[in-house]
Order: structure tokens, then sequence, then C-alpha cells
């Protein structure tokens, strides 16, 4: 069954558990990392959590170093299959903002913990989420 | 089980079934991809396929332009998990080289070949393979 590319690309960004970040410094040197994320109001949402991190302050991490340089980011969310016509993607363009409180990080918030129970044992409270404004989305799929 | 950094970039580089390829143009503007990879000889490979591209010539691919442009990447292999105590991935940063043939090109192939069978069906043959020479090496786990 092939589906439109804005329905692959939904249903990506709102069932897949994992998607990839990648950021550039202003050296131009490309950073890429798995991460947590929702979809809300048409924004990615993705949480500077207490996953162990190689820094502890969350401002010295590579992801968050980049974004400061460079708010241009990409995401992509996609599904692994050993049958190549299943494989889909979605890449998601866009340019980062690091949300600290305020209303739009408590909606964030709460749709992280909604989305991931995980949180319920390793709280998201005080923690940075990065808000990814889209410019562009490209969906693909295999099959044709 | 807690391994050392190492144990975990190698079981993860020779038993990954998908990576994410991070590239960034001249312009600093990041693009990520999930692709499929063979690690071998302390190098990353990963074919530009005939899997269903947006454009027929490879050359015109995104993840190529990029790499005329700016040959840095970074690819991450990763394991996800609902038990975040089982996290892990490893990092590679390095430089990337498009190889057409040759003997590395064919070594390369043969390896990408045995990795996944379903390269009988839809052969590399003709098609460039990205070679990925590593300048840093980080690995991680979500478990101390």
């Amino acid at each position: 069954v092939t589906a439109r590319p804005e329905a692959i690309a939904e249903d990506l960004l709102r069932t897949g558990r994992v998607a990839h970040l990648a950021t550039a410094g202003a050296d131009g040197r490309p950073h890429v990392v798995p991460v947590v994320f929702a979809w809300l109001g048409g924004r990615i949402y993705t949480p500077v959590d207490r996953k162990r991190k190689r820094v502890a302050d969350p401002k010295r991490l590579r992801r968050v170093r980049n974004l400061g340089e460079n708010p241009r980011v990409a995401v992509v969310v996609d599904r692994w299959d050993e049958d190549w016509e299943r494989l889909a993607y979605v890449l998601v363009e866009g340019e980062a903002t690091l949300l600290e409180s305020g209303p739009e990080w408590e909606r964030a918030a709460g749709a992280l913990l909604e989305r991931y129970p995980q949180y319920r044992a390793q709280p998201i409270a005080g923690r940075p989420i990065i808000r990814v404004a889209v410019d562009r989305m490209t969906a693909w799929q295999a099959a044709r």
C-alpha cells in the first residue's frame, strides 16, 4: 500500500519513538544524535533531558553549543525494515530555539510526558527543550 | 551489564542494521538520512544505492552535493529501547570520500552484499559508495 507523502510524514511524526537530530557548528562540522521527540502544533520538540550526558551542564552539550552558533537543524524520523519496500522517512529542516520555561515549554513537556511514560521516573522539569520550527518537510518511501 | 565504550562501539558498528549520516553544505545547513552501512578496516562504507531516490542522478543527491562542498560528516549508529537503561550509540566523525570504482570500492561492495542480502535483488554495481575515514569516535550508553 502506498500512502501519500503527507500521510507518511504525519504517521512517522506521530508514532515514531526516536528521531535523529543533526546540527552543525560554525566550523561546518555536522553532528547527529538519536533523540526522543514530540510533534505538536506543527513543530518538533526534543528535550535535553536527564539521560546520562557526557557533560553535566546542558549548555555545554555539543548539540546545544552548535545551536548557539547555527540554529539550522535537520531532524529525520524513519522506519527501518528488512523488507526494503517498507522503508520510509520524513526529513524536517528548520530553525531551532532553546526553550527553558514558559507556556510553550509547559505544553511541550506535557506532550513529551504523554508520549514517554519513562519521564515519570526521570522528570523533564528544569531541563531545556529544543523547539524546531519547520521550514521544509520531505517525505520519502521506498515503495512506488 | 555495562560494557566498555570500545566494546559498545564495536558491537553497534558490527551489528547495527541502519546508521544515520549527517552532512552539511557550504551554507551550513545540516542534512541527515538513514543509511545502510558496512564497518570494514576501521572505516564506514555507505552506498548511494538504487533504493528510490528523489533524483535519479546520484551526483545530484543532497548528501553527495554536500560532500562536494564539505567532506566533514557525522555518522551515528544507535540502539533504541523502551527501557532507557539499554540505550546506546556510537558517533563517528570523519571525512567522507566518494568511491566510484577500484579495489576499495570492490571490498566495500562485497562487505555490503554480505551484510545485506537485499543487494542480491538490487545490485550495487555502478553505484558510488561513500567512505568515511574516522577522525573521532564517541561511544555512549545510558547505564552507568
